[in-house]
């Protein structure tokens, strides 16, 4: 479903892939949502993107769950004029990791979201106004019943493979666990079962550093001409440290100074050392394209992860499906510390699951599942992964089908 | 120099060790301080207390650094109603792990601090108001050359020991290299030769934060009713999560709620988690006793230290004394890894120094150096220590002093 336009100006090399932005409403009355808080909610517009070609028995469905603050936009340009493709683009296309010739590959953008699908700032049709704090709190699971929601919208009944890191790897373990039957694959990189107490503390100071910003207006900021965005920048800013890693952040930027060789002595200066001007144009650049409020309730959302209580133990929530699962740790994030993976995998290991697990030596911390240069090894793992997962359900499947009465 | 006063009411084997914060006034008219900056600052009073006898012939002190937030009232109670005792008062005290009965110790307020010694928040006499921002700019020398002249003018000339961790250590380190025949023995604790990369960033959060506080009013708030509190709470809330660990906080706290054992699903609602609560309570209750303009100042002072920058490589740096040296790291600290301390303690072997090292075992994370239940472990190394050194270098002390004709 992605639009092969010509661009004359550019040579057919280097041709950008272009890709529409799609939009589904779902949970239309009489239908809403019923959250995990028990609220109902609806409808809700969902913003979507795919790549690759649907096969005829659409059998070769990879969602991408993307990460707290991604998007769809996972790959290619939506524009021939877009300076940057998608997210993921080293990793998602034609011959890629997910190789988009093989696979059709769907990523919405999470409901509480502000890249499309529904979330804070959207208009609430009942008041003609954003919904900034009225909007429901949602939850992983939430966002999770959305995406299958769209899936159904779409036809798709079975899912090959689910991916997602961080946040995204928590929709892939809520989703394996709540629609066990849907999925054959999961990937869930650098990601846990719930995040631990110190990430809840990272995403209390973000949160607080919104709350105490007074043009947030306790969420009601829409209408005004300036935005939220000192908050917002120092809460991105202070996150951006979780995403690296000691070792990284040394070094790329150590010690040096940005602009001099010799310090300035200025205490009102705030940029002096090049991670200080790193960290702030991470969070200037950051408020151009994201949403307060929908910041809030993404982090909380993770915060209230938790896949054992939700399904009476991580045993109980893992052993209802038959997927297979790849799980990817890093040796420097300190976010999902592996500690986090290996919990996922001895709780598939005791219920017999299929799981292959690595943690891959890399300086980049969490965000090593996102850094170009750390994709091919990435790659490697999860390519090999997919292929075969594909070739054995297929074979299952064909053999699931030769035994059966063709009319049963 | 500590009181002893008795108090009726108590029970004679609780009876408080009473201590007075005292004064000096340093660097008055016409000798002011030459700062690092180039600029000149004075006069300058210092905050200090003292606890135990100075030795007729003055080599029984033992000066303690406090670190980033601390002060001089290292141990005891100024008032026998003060409900808790000075912040390592578990540590320095008649028979404790820096014996009272044998050392004279030294603890001073930090200059540019908020806790008796001029900083920013002190009374410009020229102004008639207080500092602000135009308090100068001041590094860990400049702290260390202000303790240098309180000694002066105690008449102290030389120190049998310095002992600090964190900021403290780094003010160790830069005294022994400032002064290198000034100190018999050095104790670095949960320190380094300079903060990493990833400690500067939070710092910068941490100050963000305050200078995105509407009531920080670039620094002049002193006439304000409103202190700047939310900023400086919040810079408190990020750096706490640096002294602790991971593992610390998740055995604490863990992902446990706060008054409930259902979630709110509520976005308003800050401190649900037990962590939450936690930091937000010590960001409130930081903000009762510390000034916004010294913690710029304070971090700021941090960030710059570098003891190989400024003497020449740390090799140098440390080979102009004959201090032997204590060091000691912990496990689970990531703000001052071990690697740090290694570094100081491999710079110390290559100039043949005397260096006793020890990484201790604590979950406590940075903090470690100061929570009590791990004192005793490293008062089981640091007394010993201060000890051997004492004998060592008085009996050195008296060799030298027999060899030279007495009227030299």
């Amino acid at each position: 479903m992605s639009v092969d336009t010509a661009h004359p100006e550019l040579p057919s090399d280097a041709e950008p892939e272009l890709v529409e932005r799609q939009f589904a409403d779902l949970f239309e009355a009489p239908h809403p949502l019923v959250l995990e808080s028990g609220e109902t909610f609806g409808p809700i517009r969902v913003a979507y993107q795919t790549y690759g070609t649907l096969s005829p028995n659409r059998d070769n469905v990879i969602f991408i769950c993307h990460a707290l603050t991604g998007d769809a936009h996972v790959a290619g340009r939506r524009n021939p004029e877009d300076r940057k493709p998608g997210w993921w683009d080293a990793f998602v296309g034609p011959g890629k990791g997910i190789d988009t010739n093989q696979f059709f590959v769907v990523c919405a953008n999470v409901f509480g979201g502000c890249q499309g699908t529904t979330g804070p700032s959207s208009v609430d049709m009942q008041t003609g106004i954003p919904f900034g704090p009225d909007f429901p709190f949602i939850t992983v699971a939430d966002i999770v019943k959305v995406h299958h929601e769209l899936l159904r919208h779409l036809g798709i009944e079975k899912v090959h493979a689910l991916v997602g890191g961080s946040l995204g790897g928590m929709q892939v373990l809520e989703w394996v666990a709540r629609y066990p039957n849907q999925v054959g694959a999961a990937v869930v990189l650098a990601s846990g079962a719930k995040l631990n107490a110190q990430g809840i503390a990272f995403n209390a100071v973000g949160r607080r550093a919104i709350f105490m910003d007074p043009l947030f207006r306790e969420g009601r900021y829409y209408d005004e001409t300036v935005k939220p965005r000192f908050g917002l920048a120092l809460a991105r800013m202070v996150a951006h440290i979780t995403y690296l890693s000691e070792q990284s952040i040394e070094m790329k930027f150590g010690r040096r100074l940005q602009n001099s060789d010799n310090f300035a002595y200025d205490l009102s200066k705030e940029t002096e050392f090049q991670i200080e001007s790193y960290l702030h144009y991470q969070g200037k650049r950051f408020v151009e394209r994201f949403d307060a409020n929908s910041y809030i309730a993404l982090t909380r959302a993770m915060d209230y992860f938790n896949l054992a209580e939700t399904h009476g133990g991580l045993t109980a929530a893992l052993s209802r499906t038959n997927a297979r699962f790849l799980v990817v740790s890093y040796t420097t994030d300190w976010l999902f510390p592996t500690s986090q993976s290996r919990e996922i995998v001895r709780a598939l290991a005791e219920t017999g699951r299929h799981v292959t697990f690595t943690e891959l030596d890399s300086p980049f911390g969490h965000d090593a599942f996102l850094i170009e240069s750390e994709l091919p090894r990435l790659e490697s793992i999860v390519r090999p992964f997919l292929d075969r997962a594909y070739r054995d359900l297929h074979k299952a499947a064909r053999g699931a089908s030769a035994a059966s009465p063709p009319n049963r």
